[in-house]
């Protein structure tokens, strides 16, 4: 028995990125934890169906509906399990834990996905913080352990992100339904070749490079797809001043910052 | 109607930490995709279900089945509907579309959550790249447009995370789990007094001294929770000099070495 492959380490969650574009949502209760969900389903184009009275609601919840975000709007509590008929993920964002254990069995037993807020054991799934950056999605999770760390991570990582990061995905993207359209196979050695291919340009240019290409860089790229080629950065519309400016460590500002400092010092003092 | 909330970035996908503790998963296949999503189902405590035939197991699977990792192998393809039952998420990682597919409508039909590799459509989830420190999990997602790039993030976001960031977020669960044990109550008042309070000790500390803490410094931390007090780094086991060493930055660094080399170019030439 070899252990050549890679370490297990248990206890921790099966992180996901759920689609719901156009799927029904339903969504039970109006407060501000129900606020903070909506913002999480409207990011990924779910269709919600908001139970709550609208007497009580939450400001921002009561923006949502009027705003026309929300499909559709059920102004009274939970009745009973056609609420959630057809949904594809159910939620409750209530204080009364007893309806909520109720809705939780209710989702159960049409095996629909549910997160029942503030009952940890009755949530098919946790969330955690999320970093965006146009389609860069990034979810930090502790998996309950630690909420504010997680918070504290998000502007760490926020922090590390590449400036043009969003950009480049969106140009990779586009070269990528490009290249579906002169290469359209689904699987097989097309397949591999047209992954190994995607995988070479991504390497061979930095974020910044990517996030600056042209309609008609990416064309000029795409032309070294049959010889498996990938074009240089010369040839391109791309600036090469990018890269440089970028590459100006704060450990270069400070040599300089020390020199000058030091020349000053001992230049008054000669 | 007011524009102070949140801006909506339709688009994206909803990312969740999925529970699977003890849950039954049904993976179809046994090639190089089915080891990686065993890796990702052991790490979540799944218990895996493996449908396929020993001839032709990949060698990661292999060894997973012979060293007891795999709950149930079943020596065989898929056979039936039966396959499925039970199953809390089912993922098909085989070549043949047309079964893919009809895996993937039987499970719908039992609305049970499915990824079917390398057919978007015919997934209900998708993965991304993964970054694991114990207790901390972070899913990077570009939504199916870059999967390369989500790879070359994952370094970047690695290499951002604080060194102690593991470490760091289990004494910060310890504290919680201690917490509960003297202060039960379930929402209400004091479940919003414990949730202030706990950001207060995760903002008082840096992550490396949230990392050092002994149990009796948890222990001296937790003394403060009925007066809503936090004690001062002075007056625990945790060394003072951990900060120091941290807050030295590169461009202080940059400063000592640029004053040494002007100092000492100057000091020839006088």
């Amino acid at each position: 028995m070899t252990n050549e492959f890679t370490k297990i380490e248990p206890g921790g969650s099966l992180l996901i990125a759920w689609q719901l574009k156009d799927k029904k949502v339903v969504l039970i209760g109006g407060g501000e934890v129900a606020a903070g969900r909506i913002v999480n389903l409207l990011n990924a184009d779910a269709k919600i169906t908001l139970i709550a009275p609208r007497k009580g609601l939450n400001k921002e919840v009561a923006y949502r509906i009027d705003s026309g975000q929300i499909h559709e709007f059920i102004d009274r509590e939970y009745n009973n399990e056609d609420d959630l008929k057809g949904a594809n993920m159910v939620f409750t964002a209530i204080d009364n834990v007893e309806i909520s254990r109720h809705i939780y069995n209710v989702a159960k037993s049409q095996n629909i996905p549910t997160n029942v807020a503030d009952i940890p054991p009755n949530c098919d799934f946790y969330f955690g913080s999320i970093v965006r950056r146009g389609p860069l999605q990034i979810l930090i999770s502790t998996g309950g352990q630690g909420p504010r760390i997680s918070a504290k991570l998000k502007s760490i990582v926020e922090g590390a992100l590449p400036r043009s990061i969003g950009p480049a995905i969106n140009n990779v993207g586009k070269l990528r339904s490009k290249l579906r359209s002169i290469e359209p196979t689904v699987g097989g050695k097309p397949g591999a070749k047209r992954m190994k291919w995607m995988i070479k340009v991504c390497d061979n240019y930095t974020f910044d490079e990517l996030a600056e290409m042209s309609e008609e860089d990416l064309d000029r790229i795409l032309k070294g797809y049959q010889d498996n080629e990938i074009p240089k950065r010369s040839l391109l519309d791309i600036s090469k001043v990018l890269s440089a400016i970028k590459s100006i460590s704060p450990t270069i500002v400070g040599m300089v910052i020390g020199s000058v400092m030091t020349y000053s010092f001992i230049g008054r003092n000669k």
